[in-house]
């Protein structure tokens, strides 16, 4: 499929679409108007059509998107059928969690290898994927083809291990540790996973759920 | 400060915004154009302009917004200030992760207790938090306000922890589980963490990035 630049909010929402779609198929609906879609999502029905607009003609006019159909270009503008290879290095806490819990399938990606400097770890499996010692790394970058590095290390080794990833040809990092890894003009594609993002709304609905409480014993004691 | 209902995109981008104002400021930079904050983002400046209009009058026109009192009004409306409490239910290898490297003080959380099935776990100090049993959730949620559960339990735990919680009085989870946990019309707030999201935009980039090397393979051999 031939990718067009397209803003980034669009990208962010591509993912979102592709969510509700499994949901939508998983309960049997197989067709869904732009304006159904955007109410599922917080959208109007006018931005639906156009993120959508973006990628070309999808849906009818007054018939609406076939769900699957939608689903399958939505998962191919995403890379999903691309076979993009990754590697996790840091098998620590975040890095087991990711092994254990992440379908990295599921997205389209095969997780092929993982690395880490714990001799205990070293030569075994974890959740089918073999662990190689650090010292490999670079010989393993060499050798095989990598599009994505996973990066689950420690924060003190972030820099030094995205300085190896990028001397050898790593150009996607996606990123754990919570540190800055790039210079801005850096050409390293780099997806930071902020969990803050996600605390911070969740705060923002409790604060006004204490507000709305505050305000409803307000106007009982009057 | 006053809640007004704003559209959850809104809500979205705040941690975004504040993100990039305590960058801002850590750069030494204390006044920023609408313009230039958007282009920081990829939005418009009409679009930052409108983000804050939700939340009444920030800035001067012609003059921009001082980023520290930019920045402390949005931690505001995120509910940064309310001293939210919150407890984490799991102590596997995803919560310990979050206790070891998220920094809930940060984000004006208090993460007060923990809670975990492991024998060898409970009773135990971690990162200063400590292990309760399961079997003491229900008492210590009767006991204490708790505002925020971070659930992090294994997905065959994930149904049944949210029912003592909701029963208990909890109103949010901060869910890790990737387990769908309420009813549609549930009035308990759950914010998901969806990995995927966060890759799949990644994958994206990597696809856009790998067409544009072909076309330019494409073009060196004609």
């Amino acid at each position: 499929m031939k990718q067009v630049k397209v803003s980034n909010n669009v990208i962010r929402r591509l993912p979102r679409y592709l969510r509700k779609l499994d949901e939508l198929s998983e309960n049997g609906i197989d067709k869904i108007s732009s304006r159904q879609l955007g109410e599922l999502l917080g959208l109007t029905s006018s931005q639906v059509r156009q993120d959508f607009n973006c990628f070309g003609e999808f849906g009818q006019q007054g018939y609406g998107y076939k769900v699957s159909a939608l689903r399958e270009q939505i998962a191919a503008i995403l890379g999903m059928d691309r076979g993009f290879s990754a590697i996790l290095i840091g098998v620590g806490n975040i890095g087991r969690a990711m092994m254990e819990n992440f379908c990295f399938t599921d997205w389209g990606v095969d997780l092929a290898a993982a690395f880490d400097i714990k001799p205990a770890l070293i030569g075994t499996d974890y959740k089918g994927v073999h662990i190689y010692a650090m010292e490999e790394l670079e010989r393993y970058l060499d050798e095989k083809h990598v599009d994505i590095a996973v990066l689950t290390v420690p924060k003190t080794a972030a820099v030094s291990v995205t300085e190896i990833l990028t001397a050898h040809g790593i150009d996607a990092i996606w990123n754990f540790t919570n540190v800055e890894l790039t210079e801005p003009n850096s050409s390293t594609i780099v997806e930071n996973v902020h969990f803050s993002d996600s605390l911070l709304s969740l705060s923002y609905y409790v604060a006004e759920r204490r507000d709305e409480q505050t305000a409803g014993q307000a106007r009982e004691k009057q």
